[in-house]
This record gives C-alpha cells, sequence and structure tokens, in this order.
C-alpha cells in the first residue's frame, strides 16, 4: 500500500498536475475516488483534508496537504532523489528564480482565463449549464494575449524557464490538455509556431501520457 | 545605489507585496516610479522587464524578474542571512508545506474574490470607472466564504501556516490592507474574531507599517 494518496478524479485539472508530478517523479500513489457529482467534497470527513471542499486533497504518511502547486513542491522536496531531479533546477539561483517566476506565470496570468475556457467549454455542457458566451469571448481574448508572451519567450527557450523541462512546463499541463483535446479552441495553443512545438514536446512526455490514460479510463474517472 | 530595484508604484498590491518581502528582509532597494496612467508599463522599455505589462518588475544586478511572489521567493533565496530568516520556516519539510500550501491559498483562493473587490469599491471610484455591483456581490460571498475556513484555521493557529509569522501570512497583506482601509468592507476581515486578531497582529509588523507609509507618501505614490 502505497503511503501517498491523492484523493480526487483525474479529470480535475488541479488533480491531474499532482499526478504528472508524482510520474514525473516515480513516486508510488494510491488514486482515492471522490464522487463530486455526490457532494462528497462536501462531506464532513473530506472537508478536514481539504477545508475548501476542493480537489485534490493529498495525504503522505501523517501530513495532509491541498493546494495542488503546493503538494507539487512537497512532493519535490519530500523526494529529491526520486525520478527527475531537476523540476526545481540544479541548485543555481537564477534557474530556480526563472522557474518560479513562470510558475506563477502560469497560476497568476494562465489559469484564470484558461480555467474560465476549460470550464465554459468543456464542463459546462457536460453539467447541463448554460455556457456563458460572454466569459468565453472575454477569457479567450485575455488567454490569446497570455499566450502571445508565451510565444515569444519560447521563441528564446526550448522550455518556459530555460532549456530544460520544469515543474513551470509541467504545471501547464492540464489546461492546455483540456483546451487542445476537449474544446474547440485547441488552436490557441497549436497555431501559435512557438507554444504549439512547446506544447507537443511537453504533452509527449511518458509522465503525462500515463496521466492521460488514468483519465481515459473509465473506474478511475 | 542600491543593486535591488523595485519599479511600480507602492499603491499597487502586488509592488506593496514585495515591498513588504524587502523591508522584513531588510534589504536596501531603489523603488523606481511607473506611471501608470500615462500608459508607462506598456512601453517598450518596460515590456522588456515585464512582458505582460504590469505591475512590479524588479531587477538585482544583471537578474530581470516579474510575478511578485517569485520576486519574493528569490529574495528569500538570495538573501537567507539577511532580517527576518523563518519566512519560509526553519528547514523542516511539513513547516515549509504548511507555508506553500497557504501562500497558494492566497494565490488561488483569497486573492481572486479580495482583487476584484479591490479594484471595484477602491480603485474604480477614483478612476472614474462604473461599479459592477453583480461582481461585488458574487466576490464579496466567494471572500466570506474563504474566510470562514481562515477563521475556523486561525482558531488553531497563531499564524496561518502554524505559530511563526510567514511569508504566507505576509502575502495577504496588500489586499487586506485595501479591503480594511479603503473599502467599507473591512467587516469582512475585522468582524471575524480570529481573522481579525491575526489582521491586527500582521498589520502592526513595522514592515508593513513603512509599506503604508511609502504609500501615504504622495511623492513615492
Amino acid at each position: 500500500m502505497a503511503a501517498v494518496k491523492v484523493y480526487g478524479p483525474p479529470m480535475s485539472t488541479a488533480v491531474s498536475r499532482v499526478l504528472a508530478c508524482l510520474f514525473e517523479k516515480e513516486v508510488d500513489f494510491q488514486l482515492l475516488p471522490v464522487d463530486m457529482s455526490k457532494g462528497q467534497h462536501r462531506s464532513p470527513d473530506f472537508l478536514k483534508l481539504q477545508p475548501f471542499g476542493q480537489v485534490p486533497a493529498f495525504q503522505d504518511d501523517s501530513i495532509s496537504l491541498f493546494e495542488s502547486r503546493a503538494i507539487c513542491r512537497y512532493i519535490l522536496d519530500k523526494y529529491p532523489e526520486k525520478g527527475n531531479k531537476f523540476l526545481l533546477g540544479k541548485g543555481d539561483l537564477l534557474e530556480r528564480a526563472s522557474i518560479d517566476q513562470w510558475l506563477e506565470a502560469e497560476a497568476q496570468s494562465f489559469n484564470p482565463p484558461s480555467s474560465v475556457l476549460v470550464f465554459q467549454l468543456a464542463f459546462a455542457p457536460r453539467m447541463k449549464l448554460k455556457q456563458d458566451e460572454n466569459a468565453i469571448q472575454k477569457n479567450e481574448e485575455k488567454l490569446g494575449k497570455v499566450l502571445d508572451v508565451y510565444e515569444r519567450r519560447l521563441g528564446e527557450t526550448r522550455f518556459l524557464a530555460g532549456d530544460e523541462f520544469s515543474f513551470a512546463d509541467l504545471s501547464h499541463l492540464p489546461n492546455c490538455h483540456c483546451i487542445v483535446n476537449a474544446t474547440d479552441r485547441g488552436g490557441l495553443l497549436t497555431e501559435r509556431e512557438n507554444v504549439g512545438r512547446w506544447w507537443k514536446e511537453i504533452s509527449s512526455r511518458p509522465s503525462w501520457m500515463k496521466v492521460v490514460e488514468m483519465q481515459n479510463t473509465p473506474k478511475a474517472g
């Protein structure tokens, strides 16, 4: 029985961020289902693990954590010698600062508009909710401007923080994947030359392909 | 001449997050004005420092960085022996994970609704923009729910990540300050017993009082 437990459906972008990190680090884990359609994320037991009632929740031995990006940082700190050892760089201060900078660009600039598009275009129809055309248009425009900055950056470096794949790239995988594969707006990424080249490279990593396989396994979904 | 340069008005919440960190770390810096009303944040020179056209931008010797939370992490990494040495904990893995978790709670759960309230209630009237009543109501409700979680947490620990002031608390200062001092919704914080006690303690730190003094100095504003 693995010590590391992740609670939540692999379809969730935040859950899949943590799964990508665990596969990249080759850390064994158990994925435990949370049936959000039945409101299990609002149950008193789940709220003890994740007080905001969101997925994922995470346990490793006696520690419980929430917030996908913080869980990833913990995994990288706890298992420095496992799997990919360089997701936070090789110890150089400037390299680390660049990774943190593009991680924050993901969290603050890329995530808000891309999450709205993922919700409105991929999840709302499945949940039989009315789509908000105004929000879609506004956020598509916003995301386009963010990706224009990425396009210039990725014309200079192979990955966001430099010439090595890092946690900053990894953190973009879930929302990029949904936009390309579960909406009709994939061109936002694939039609930009450098962003498209970057997306193709990061999404074909074995770690991410394992996450996609879990998402496509009905039992785990 | 200090090596560290911060570009942007101290009234900006993101700029003031970096200033609070620099004062806490006792790192000398120069604050360089960016006149956003004249569009200086969109000038080609500024976009070289901050490609998204936002404040702050930051330089230290030859490195340029953006994103306030990433800049703070860099300051903490670069100057471990200066000022407050324990903003990211004392080296214990679980303590560090708790700090990262509450930092992400700030960035992902607290920041979005509190930023909307700060913009709509404090900045929109000064910029003579029409307030969006629907956004105000929706985000006040959202923020209230987030602060209910904080209220329970702060009933168990003195600060968010534990019993020591950390970068997680620091990162909340700018938006909390604006909500309490520049809007009529301060009660969201001050009328919650534990959140109110926490706010009073973190906002009376000398580092934060220096930031507020800079904000209130017309020349620097």
